[in-house]
């Protein structure tokens, strides 16, 4: 590319400042601007809040300031929701920035918010530039891994994938929306008020796999299950009792033609090895040849969420405009440090 | 693409007889033509020659009457080198097709034929149409897969990356290129001698991964051994008696900064289960995060790369024009059957 890709991120949050820290050892890479609204962030030093020297790089509350740094790529790490990070990324793209951004429900915006889409994608097609919504899950375990196996498939008749993971390290925020430390009844009132809400992605996930094997998709039910423990589970923020909540169970099966075609599992819970639970990510393609895959452990959900999101950029400032998904671009791969 | 694409099969051994068995049952291609010199294919229907209803194409060995169809795309299967390849995929693109072979060396042809690589790439963007080599290993299992877990990581220090098989299907000259059969001495002769090759493709799979992280090498070190078996394993084409050959066990190791960075493995041989050795596809990254992959059993050869052949079409002929690779083009996947 010759010249840094000058980078913004907005959203300075736990999945924001991994990022820049991340963008900070690469060669070739810049970061200039900081967006985050957090009274104790706005005005800071990127650098010192990142525990490294002064970058000469303010966190700004001020958009517009933001984006007067002329960033060629802006990553959004600010919400889980269309709806939510739509008006940011408009914003980006009519300042002329390509765009990234781990808002999970981003990896296919068409299932659940077409309209946001369509004009996502007419906006950025207008101002020639690229939005992609990327992560760990949506975005590569579940979707896009499976995608690459099938290459592999003369045939393939059901996918079945499964990621088990530990919410040891997570805070209050995850323990309550995927119910961890409730009792049963509170998990079932929760999933009916939408406050235990588990994976956000299956649904995206489904219309990836589907879209790249062309495969229609006639219905997706999803099921929350409390995981009950039967032994005592402890981290940092939660303690959790025999007979109670350890996480959520939450599946998602998809049909085409009537018949299953996509099972998709992702129990969430905190320290899943104190029942001998093992932990990784799995795909079984039921095809010719069969697809057999494990890996374990799981992929970290949050360093590899900052990671793809970080390692796309050149993959996405080089891409066609428009408003693209990970089954659209080139394989992921590392961005090398810097040296 | 609103109509057919238009596929030409260039060798009708066992690859590209397979490939036209996968391509007659999709939806949205059709074959067109079939070049072979063998004398008991020339001139017999292709469908007859697949165990199937008569499909009005016959095998031909005439290029230029072939290419008369008109073909979208050529698929060759000629050949494992980029000399014998070479001028085939001229033609195709002389005659206006796209062009995927399976031709191992054409996965990276620039590290061993830079010159005819350049031409290739020349031709290619002249007549706007697309090149590509692929194939399961080298063209997935030991680089695009190894490269797209790559792009979870924040770094990557060394990739450990293995491929363990079973020789057993195949015939008399994979029995010899491997080895199989032989004394150690012999075995050690034909490694001389040039006659016991191993695997062809571990050069190819180190650029396509160093290319992908933006990393130099600085020199690529191979080995081949002979695997000693300890028990009699006996196939429909070969008896090992213990002392003797069962295979070639070929690695690869590749340096940057005077560092390993890249460590593969391809041991081959007949009935590796006899001594207990289970087949399988390994990735281990050594990175942040690591990542261990497993897929047990290995993805099958043949199939695997028949497979890929096939379903890369639609990539290709949407591609932007030249010489391609893997890595260049979005994540392979399985196309649809008709229906």
């Amino acid at each position: 590319m010759g010249k840094n890709v000058k980078t913004l991120i907005w959203g300075f949050g736990a999945m924001g400042s991994g990022m820049a820290s991340i963008l900070l050892e690469k060669g070739g890479y810049e970061l200039v601007s900081v967006i985050d609204t957090h009274p104790q962030k706005a005005g800071k030093d990127v650098g010192e809040l990142l525990g490294r020297a002064p970058l000469g790089v303010k966190v700004t509350m001020d958009h517009l300031k933001a984006f007067g740094s002329h960033p060629d790529v802006a990553l959004i790490a600010t919400s889980s929701f269309v709806e939510e990070v739509s008006p940011q990324i408009e914003f980006a793209l009519e300042n002329d920035a390509n765009v990234i951004t781990i808002a999970e429900e981003m990896s296919y915006p068409w299932i659940d918010s077409k309209e946001i889409a369509e004009r996502l994608d007419a906006l950025a097609l207008n101002r020639g530039k690229t939005v992609l919504g990327t992560g760990i899950n949506p975005g590569f375990v579940l979707d896009t891994l499976v995608v690459s196996l099938s290459g592999v498939c003369k045939e393939v008749r059901h996918i079945h994938a499964k990621r088990v993971n530990d919410l040891a390290p997570f805070g209050p925020t995850v323990m309550r929306t995927q119910g961890v430390g409730t009792t049963p009844e509170k998990f079932e009132e929760g999933i009916r008020s939408g406050n235990i809400v588990g994976h956000i992605g299956f649904r995206q996930s489904i219309m990836l796999i589907a879209k790249a094997l062309g495969w229609t998709i006639e219905d997706i039910v999803e099921e929350r299950q409390p995981i009950i423990t039967n032994v005592r589970r402890k981290t940092n923020y939660v303690d959790v009792t025999p007979g109670n909540v350890a996480g959520c169970r939450h599946t998602a099966r998809a049909y085409s033609c009537g018949r299953e075609v996509i099972f998709l599992e992702h129990p969430q819970q905190v320290c899943p090895e104190a029942e001998g639970v093992r932990t990784g990510d799995y795909v079984v393609i039921d095809g010719d040849p069969p697809v057999n895959l494990r890996i374990e452990p799981e992929i970290p959900g949050g360093t590899g969420t900052m990671a793809m999101a970080v390692n796309m950029i050149p993959l996405v400032v080089n891409a066609p405009p428009g408003l693209l998904t990970m089954i659209d671009l080139p394989v992921p791969r590392s961005i090398s440090n810097g040296f």
